[in-house]
C-alpha cells in the first residue's frame, strides 16, 4: 500500500491510497459491505455510485460463510467479485456489540456467535489469520471496545490491552499485499488516548484507526479526540476514523485532518425510509410526499434521483418493494459519495473551510 | 396497438406488436409489476434483462396509491418512469384470490381491500375507468373467476357473467391509445369455453386472453381448452394466457397458437431461493451449493452469472442479503427472456418442434 498526500488545507489532507487492487482518493467514504456484500445494491450499483472502496468484517464472515470457504476461492475479492480495493474490520467492535457470553482476558476474546451460539475465540492472531485468508487489502489490528461512559480504569486496562494486541497483530501479520492499521483507544480520556496513539505511531502500522468513538458520547468529545490524534499520528500515514458518521460530523473530522470514514448511516438509514439530502432529511413514508413529483434531492445524479420522484418512492415504501429500499440506497450513497467528492475538490482548491460552511447551511 | 403476424410454424406464430409506448416480439413473456415495479430489480435491471413490456394491476393500483394519484402524474407509465408497454389486468383474479367477504352479483364484485379491509366495490365499467386512468396500452375486461374443481353450473354462470362484462367493458371504454382484450372462460369445460370464445370473437376486442386457467386443473385438461381456442380465436388478434407458467407449458402453450405469458414464478421462486437453468431448478440453500464455483447456469449471460458463483449466491441467501433475491430475480427472469428469444427465432427458421424437443431434453 502506497500513500501519497497530495493537498493539505489546514488541517484537511487531500490524498491517495494505492493498493494491490487500484486506489482510493481520500478523504474517502467507505461503504459497509458486512456480509461480503453492500446491503440492498449490487457491485455493478456501487460502481456506479463512485465505492472506492468497501469495508467488509472478519467477525461475520469468520462465522458465516467461514474464512476458509472464501480462501478456497481465492479470498475475499474473487468469492464476492468485487475487483477494488477492500477493508476488513478485525471483528474487535462486533464482540463488543454482538456477541454473546463474552469472556475477555488477555490471551482473546471468548464469545457465542450471534448466529448460532457456537463457542468461538478470537485472539489478536486469529484475528489477523482470518484477515489475511480473506485477503482484505487493508485489514485491522483486533481490540478490545469499551462503551461510553466508561470509567477510566476500565478504559485504561482496554486501551493497554488493545496496545498489546496490536503488537501481537503486527508480528503475527505475513502477507506484504495485505496492508495493517492500528486501532487507538482511550475512550475519551485524553492521556489514555495519547499514550496510545504515541505508542502506536512508533510502531509500523500503515495506517492508524481512531476506535471506540461514536458509541455514545458528545460529538465535541470526539472533536477533542480528534484534534488530539492529528496532532500526534504520523503525517505520512493515513488516519481512519471509524464508524462515523453524519455529514456534519466527516466534515468536522476532515478538518481535523483525518482521512478515511464507514459508517452504516446512509445504507441502514436508507433501508428504514430516510433519506440525506442537501437540504435535510426526507422520511419517505410522510404523508407529506405523497403527491410530490420531485426527485428526492434537486440536482443529485443518482438512478432514483434522475428517475423517480418522492411519491413513487413514497409508494414503493408504503407498499413494502423491495425496489425502495434499493433506490433509497443508491441515493444514500451517492449523496455521500458526492459529499466526499466535494470535500476532496475544495482540499485540492484550498476551499474547504468555505466548502464546509456551505454545507452546513444549506442542511 | 398494431399486431402483426410475422412468421408461423405449425400453430406457432411469431409477431409484433406495436403500442404508444414501443413495440414487443411474441411469443413474449411479461414480467410482472403488480405494484408498478417488478419486485427485486430496477427498471434499468429489466431493460438490461431484456424486458419489453411488463403486468401492473389495476386491484393493487387502485387500492394503493390509488389510480387518481396516478392519474394525476400523468399515467402509469410517468408515475413508474417505464417508457415501454405496459398492460394492466383488470382486478377479477385479485377479486377472486386476494379479497375478502367478495359478494359477486351480475352488477359487478363487492368486496373487502386486503390491505385495509375498506369495502370496494368494481363494476365492469368501473375496471375500464381505473384502467383508462393508469393509462397502460393494454388493459384487460373485468371477469369472474373460479377455481377448480368448479361445477359445471357454477362455471357456466360465471362465463356468462364474464361474456356480459366483457361487452359493457367494451361499451365503457374512451381511450384510443388503450387497447382492450377480452378474457374468455369456461374453465376446462369444453362446450362452455366454446361458447365463450365464439361470443367474444365476435366482437371487436384488441386481443384474447385464456382466463381461469392455472387454478389446480391439469396441464392436459389445459392443453385441451388451448386446442379449442387456438381453432376458434380470430388469427389476426394476438392471444394471451394468463398466469401461465412453466417453461414447458409456455413452450406447449406456444405450439398451440398462444402469443403472450405472464406469471410470477420466475420472481417469486426466485425470492424463495430457486433459480430455473437448462439443466433443471436450483434451490440455491442446499449444502451442496455451499463450494460449488460454477454459475447458476453455464452460458447464461445474466449479471448473476457472469459474475457470481453458486456458492457466493448461496451466502447470500443463508446470510438474508437483499441482493440475493436481486440476482436470483435478474437470473430467472432473464432465463425466461432467452427462452422466449429461442422460441422466436425457432418459429421464424421453421425449427419450433426441434427447438421445444431439445429444451425438454435437456432439463
Amino acid at each position: 500500500m502506497k500513500f501519497e498526500l497530495i493537498a493539505q488545507d489546514g488541517r484537511a489532507r487531500g490524498g491517495r491510497v494505492e493498493t494491490e487492487h487500484g486506489s482510493f482518493d481520500t478523504p474517502v467514504f467507505i461503504p459497509v459491505g458486512t456480509q461480503a456484500c453492500a446491503k440492498a445494491v449490487t457491485h455493478k450499483q456501487l460502481k456506479e455510485i463512485g465505492a472506492q472502496i468497501i469495508l467488509a468484517n472478519a467477525y461475520h464472515l469468520a462465522l458465516r460463510p467461514g474464512e476458509d470457504l472464501i480462501a478456497e476461492f481465492g479470498g475475499l475479492h474473487r468469492f464476492m467479485s468485487w475487483d477494488r480495493p477492500i477493508i476488513t474490520d478485525s471483528g474487535g467492535y462486533q464482540v463488543f456489540s454482538l456477541a454473546q457470553m463474552t469472556k475477555i482476558s488477555d490471551e482473546g476474546a471468548a464469545f457465542q456467535s450471534h448466529i448460532d451460539g457456537s463457542r468461538v475465540f478470537i485472539t489478536p492472531e486469529r484475528s489477523i489469520e482470518i484477515q489475511e485468508r480473506l485477503g482484505a487489502d487493508i485489514i485491522m489490528a483486533f481490540d478490545e471496545c469499551v462503551g461510553y461512559p466508561c470509567d477510566k480504569d476500565r478504559a485504561a486496562g482496554a486501551m493497554r490491552r488493545s496496545l498489546d494486541w496490536a503488537g501481537r497483530g503486527l508480528a503475527a501479520k505475513t502477507r506484504k499485499d495485505c496492508s495493517l492499521f492500528a486501532i487507538t483507544h482511550g475512550g475519551v480520556h485524553a492521556d489514555l488516548r495519547k499514550e496510545c496513539t504515541e505508542s502506536l505511531a512508533r510502531m509500523p502500522f500503515d495506517g492508524y484507526a481512531l476506535g471506540g468513538l461514536s458509541v455514545g458520547e458528545e460529538w465535541e468529545q470526539t472533536s477533542e479526540v480528534l484534534a488530539l490524534s492529528n496532532d500526534l499520528l504520523p503525517r505520512e500515514k493515513p488516519r481512519y476514523l471509524m464508524g462515523v458518521g453524519l455529514p456534519q460530523n466527516i466534515l468536522d473530522a476532515v478538518e481535523q485532518g483525518m482521512d478515511m470514514f464507514d459508517c452504516v448511516l446512509p445504507t441502514r438509514n436508507a433501508r428504514n425510509g430516510e433519506a440525506f439530502t442537501r437540504n435535510g432529511r426526507i422520511k419517505i413514508r410522510n404523508e407529506k410526499y405523497k403527491r410530490d413529483g420531485a426527485p428526492l434531492e434537486e440536482g443529485c445524479d443518482c438512478y432514483a434521483c434522475r428517475n423517480f420522484s418522492r411519491a413513487y418512492l413514497r409508494h414503493l415504501f408504503v407498499a413494502d418493494e423491495i425496489l425502495g429500499l434499493t433506490l433509497m440506497t443508491q441515493h444514500n450513497l451517492r449523496f455521500y459519495m458526492r459529499l466526499m467528492e466535494g470535500i476532496r475538490a475544495s482540499i485540492r482548491a484550498g476551499r474547504f473551510a468555505e466548502f464546509k460552511a456551505g454545507f452546513l447551511r444549506e442542511t
